[in-house]
């Protein structure tokens, strides 16, 4: 999507690849939404890094990354010898893999990178295959998403308001993102509509992340408390809600994504708001058979206790807002937490999953599981 | 509520009078968590100074200060002039009325001193009966909430899991609070149960006052983000809800409270969890007709865009944390927000509404109003 920064707008790609000086280019995550800054990493032990310190997250983009550094571990190979390059990818492989042990998208992504690189000669050609088949990687999300937002803008009217969790947006896939794509399509159409942005405590990706890409997209948005989209719904203010999500059971329909997520779709339900999940086809999980056993992280309760940002000078120009975040704690220092990251929404509280191949009702992915890829 | 120093535990109210000294005594609440310490007032425009400033807030807390601020002021006319006294008097009333100009509670809490005091001849005697009434305006709010934790207990087993919204606790009244009050007589009964504090962005004051209230009576307890509670009920985790409310409609069973209050009183009527709320009579609002009526104050909107809590150091001793809260901007900041304060749960997802004098269906309120203090 589009960046402006000092008034120059430019279209960026959250993962993209530099040949020339055989370098990932990523968005530094990290530093959003206070700075903007692209990191080139040097080799794929580099690229590795990126992955696990989290300068790079979201399924998409980890996926698009892990391709790219397979490729740039490759590329950096010199000499003919068939017998050690391989023993190279491997360790190249194995390094991309150990450095977010519990995504599956990076193993997916490497394995297409790998199986291309079966029908070169030399290594020359495999280096070549390599590259193109990552590039085919992170081309192939790019139009899955535009897919998505083909068939979800049709849900969008002008005049909508919309809510969404976290960020399933363009800096977790490698453009466009998901549960944003119909809202950036809709736009393109010239519809115009306003996005409530959860702030998604306890780790804010709605209040930072999201808002800063409507922002970027100049969309109409507003941040609210996680505690208050109830309210707004009871008073006719919010018409629709599209959020993402981490993993789809194709037999139940039911999905997993943030913690909120749940929450959200009980309140649509009530108040009869029709309530969207925006997808990938590789999210779906065809094997699983209940959502109970869907695993669900307990992640670290100092998140829950704390929270990052910058310090806040009233005085301070926004655009001078460069420092790195800090934390603070927030709570009663003698207090715990539970932080559960994800949760599971059932799919009779959800009117449609919008994929690229169109948009379905939960209960009909797996009638119709062979056109979805089903495998 | 006893409050534990370095070791040492002593019993506190939020709002006391120190007569040798003419102060009022206020629990600076906003150091807290991070630090405890007692604020005693010179005279009726620090006193009035101490509300505007929110030293101390909650309903009960501000009545029995405001009350105590009237007969501080009242106690440091020097004289026995018949006419300048009660021009005097008027001055600290109109001084404190304005410290918080929206509340009621220091307005009604103020006129039952001011009746009072009519009963003396001389100003020595109106002088004592305004210490006098002041004592038991405030004595009157710690037996009200005794009585609330009477009838509420009863609804507590051991082995419970509780969720509270918000700070609705001693700090919010004289002593025991109103949501708080069963769990602190269950306690004392010797009931073993454990406590959900949702964080209650964006002010946090579960995270922060209500956290702390129970690691102070050792009540066992965790945080969770206002995103979890949907999931634990899911999970079977959560039991009963308990919360307080700022206004309960008479007529129609509708209870305003601190926004995200009716959101989880969906998530509890879907999963078949009990939700009470628990409010002294004072707080029933006799002649409204609607909830829709209920003013929804919109708050600014960097309660939202940003977060309070001491810089947070990993190796600090949790004891040596001392330090004044800052504030962080943790949204994008081209962004703005949304901030509704409050919200309003419709009767049918209650339970009961716990009182002074018992508990009851919120549609009870009103055909059963003669007993409650309609007027």
């Amino acid at each position: 999507m589009n960046v402006t920064i000092r008034g120059r707008s430019r279209h960026y790609r959250t993962v993209a690849f530099d040949r020339a000086r055989n370098s990932v280019l990523l968005v530094e995550q990290r530093l959003l939404p206070h700075e903007f800054k692209i990191v080139a990493t040097k080799n794929y032990r580099e690229t590795a890094r990126a992955i696990t310190d989290m300068i790079v997250r979201g399924a998409g983009a980890i996926g698009a990354t892990a391709a790219y550094g397979l490729a740039q571990g490759a590329l950096a190979f010199r000499g003919n010898d068939l017998k050690k390059f391989p023993r190279h990818v491997e360790t190249v492989y194995q390094t991309l893999k150990a450095a977010r042990p519990t995504a599956i998208d990076p193993v997916n992504a490497m394995n297409e990178v790998r199986a291309a690189m079966r029908a070169g000669q030399t290594v020359e050609e495999q280096q070549a295959l390599a590259l193109a088949a990552a590039e085919e990687f992170a081309n192939e999300d790019v139009r899955h998403c535009e897919e998505i937002g083909r068939h979800g803008a049709k849900l969008i009217r002008s005049g909508m308001r919309i809510l969404t969790h976290c960020n399933a947006g363009w800096l977790a896939f490698v453009d466009i993102g998901t549960a944003t794509a119909p809202m950036y399509a809709a736009q393109a159409q010239g519809k115009k509509f306003h996005v409530f942005c959860d702030e998604t405590r306890p780790r804010s990706q709605g209040a930072t992340l999201t808002a800063w890409e409507l922002a970027q997209q100049k969309i109409s948005h507003q941040i609210i408390a996680d505690n208050a989209a109830g309210h707004l719904m009871q008073r006719g203010e919010i018409d629709m809600v599209i959020v993402g999500s981490d993993r789809t059971l194709g037999r139940t329909g039911e999905v997993a994504n943030k913690i909120g997520t749940y929450t959200k779709a009980v309140l649509a339900k009530r108040h009869g708001i029709p309530f969207y999940v925006a997808i990938p086809l590789s999210t779906i999980d065809w094997n699983m058979r209940c959502g109970l056993d869907i695993p669900i992280e307990e992640r670290h309760e100092n998140e829950v206790l704390g929270a990052w940002g910058v310090p806040w000078k009233l005085k301070s120009q926004i655009s001078n807002l460069k420092s790195r975040s800090v934390c603070v704690r927030v709570a009663n220092p003698t207090s715990g937490a539970r932080n559960p990251g994800f949760d599971v929404t059932p799919p009779e509280l959800i009117a449609g999953i919008i994929t690229p191949a169109g948009v379905f009702k939960p209960q009909e992915l797996w009638p119709r599981r062979r056109e979805l890829g089903f495998v």
